[in-house]
C-alpha cells in the first residue's frame, strides 16, 4: 500500500468497504473517517473500517496522503471547498462517485494546484447502504473507471489505478464525458426504468409479481437520496438514454402487429443473444 | 394425486417439472408425454419426468385424466385442434400459458362438451429452457393463477386448484382479462422493457455493465419464441402497460429539473419503498 495515511469522507457501504480492504492489505498506515453522524463512525470504528474519526472533513484530511470521497455525488461541491485548504502539499484526492464531470470540475475549480484530483468510479455496490453492510471484499473482481483529463498528474493518475488494483478491481480510463454518457445507459438508466416499472404497478399487479419482476426492479429499492443526486447530476444523459430506450420501445410497439411475428421474433432473439453474452 | 392417467403435452423446463413433481408425490399412474423432438422425449423419459412417450398428440391424450398444455402460447390452437376429438369424456384439461384470454376462448370453441377446461398459469420458470433444468421443486411455493369462466365446471376448476396445490404452488382465481392485463404489467411489460434495455446498449457500454445492469435485464436472456408468442398474443395489454409506463418516464424527466429535485427525491423514495415492501 502506497499511502500510509488516509482519509475516508463518508463511511458508508463504499467508504466502509475501502476501509476493511486497505485495513486486510496495509499495515502501519492510518483511516482516519468523516461523517456527520457519530453514531455511525462509532460503528465504523467498531467494525475495524476506520481507525479514528472526526465529525469535520477539514480535519480529517489534515497530513493524508490519499483522500477518498465517499458521500452523495450532490455534496462533493461543498466538501471539496471545505477540505480544499486543509490538504497537504502533494496530497491526492479522489472518489467514488456514480458521476464525474461534476465533481473532476469542482475539483479543478476549487482545489490547489499542489494536490492532485483523480476522479475514480468503483463499480461495486448495491441497494443496501450503511456500513454495517462493508465488506473487505465489494470491490474484489469488479471493474473502477478512472476519469482523467489534460490536467491530471500522470504520477497521480498510476497511483490511484494502483491503489484501486490493490483493492482487487480491474481498471479502465475513460473521459469524464464518456464515462456519464456510458454508465448512465448501463446504469442510471436502468435505475430509472426499474423505478418507474414499479411507480406504475397497482397493488392488485403486484400481489402477482414473481422472480421475474423482482429481478427486474431490484434497483428501484436503492437509497432515493443517493439516486435524486445521481440522475441530477446527469440529467443531460439520462434524458438521452431516455429518448433511446423508448426508441426501442416504438420498435417493439411496431412489432406487436400480428403481421410482424417475425420480426418481433428477430429483435427478441437479438435481444437475447445480446444479453447471454454478458 | 387425483389423477391416474395424466398427458403432458410439451416436455420442456416447466412439462418436465410437472412430471418430476408429480412422479415425487404419485404412485401407481402413468404419465404421458407428448413432443416433436424425440431427442427431447428421450431426455424426459430417462429424467424420469414421463413413463413414456409418443410425437402424437392426439395419441397422447388417448384415455387420460388430465391434459396438461405446456407447448408455447402460440401453438395452443392448432393442438387444441389436435386432441379434440381423441380425449375421453370427462377428461379435464389446463394448460401452463403466460396468457389466458385466447386459451380459454379457443378451449371452449374447439373442445366437446364432455370435456372439461380449466385455464392455468403457474407462476414459475426461468430464462432456461429445456427438460434438463426441469426440477421437482420448481412451483413450490409459487403462485398458480386459474383462470375459470361462466362456462367452467366448477368440479374441474377444484381438481385443477387441486392438482396445483399438491405440487406446491398457492392458487388464485382471475378471471381471463384480469389475468392478462395485471400480468402484463408485472410480467410481460418487465420483459419488453428488459428487452428494450438490451436493444439500446452499444458495445462500449455493455462493457461497462454491472450487477444493477445484469439483474435488470436478466429476464431478456428468455427464449424469443416463447416470448414472441406472449407479447402477440397479449398484444393489446403490452400497449397499454408501456403507455403507462412511458407516463412514469415524463414524470421523471419533468423532475430532472434542477428545481425539481425535492420532486425528483420523493418519486424515487416511493418507488424504493414500494419496491422494499415486495
Amino acid at each position: 500500500m502506497e499511502f500510509k495515511r488516509l482519509s475516508i469522507l463518508g463511511v458508508g457501504l463504499l467508504g466502509g468497504s475501502i476501509g476493511l480492504a486497505v485495513k486486510k492489505i496495509a499495515s502501519g498506515g492510518e483511516t482516519v473517517g468523516y461523517g456527520h453522524r457519530t453514531s455511525t463512525l462509532e460503528s465504523a470504528i467498531r467494525l475495524g473500517a476506520i481507525d479514528r474519526s472526526t465529525t469535520s472533513a477539514a480535519e480529517a484530511v489534515g497530513g493524508a496522503d490519499l483522500v477518498v470521497l465517499c458521500t452523495p455525488v450532490g455534496t462533493f461541491r461543498s466538501l471539496l471547498q471545505e477540505i480544499a485548504k486543509s490538504l497537504r502539499p502533494g496530497a491526492i484526492v479522489t472518489d467514488v462517485g456514480s458521476t464525474k464531470r461534476s465533481v473532476v470540475r469542482f475539483a479543478e475549480e476549487l482545489l490547489p494546484g499542489s494536490v492532485h484530483f483523480v476522479g475514480s468510479h468503483p463499480m461495486a455496490g448495491s441497494e443496501k447502504r450503511g456500513v454495517e453492510f462493508a465488506k473487505a471484499d465489494l470491490f474484489n473482481g469488479a471493474l473502477c473507471i478512472v476519469t482523467p483529463t489534460a490536467r491530471t498528474n500522470p504520477g497521480a493518475l498510476a497511483k490511484v489505478e494502483n491503489f484501486w488494483a490493490e483493492l482487487g478491481m480491474r481498471t479502465k480510463r475513460l473521459s469524464p464525458d464518456d464515462h456519464d454518457r456510458l454508465i448512465c445507459d448501463v446504469s442510471h438508466l436502468p435505475h430509472a426504468v426499474a423505478a418507474s416499472l414499479v411507480a406504475m404497478q397497482s397493488d392488485e399487479a403486484l400481489e402477482l409479481a414473481g422472480k421475474g419482476f423482482q429481478d427486474t426492479t431490484r434497483v428501484a429499492a436503492g437509497d432515493a437520496g443517493l439516486w435524486r443526486d445521481i440522475l441530477k447530476d446527469n440529467a443531460d444523459s439520462v434524458r438521452s438514454s431516455i429518448a433511446r430506450l423508448r426508441i426501442q420501445l416504438d420498435e417493439l410497439e411496431k412489432r406487436l402487429d400480428p403481421k410482424q411475428a417475425q420480426a418481433l421474433f428477430d429483435w427478441l432473439q437479438a435481444a437475447a443473444d445480446k444479453r447471454s453474452r454478458q
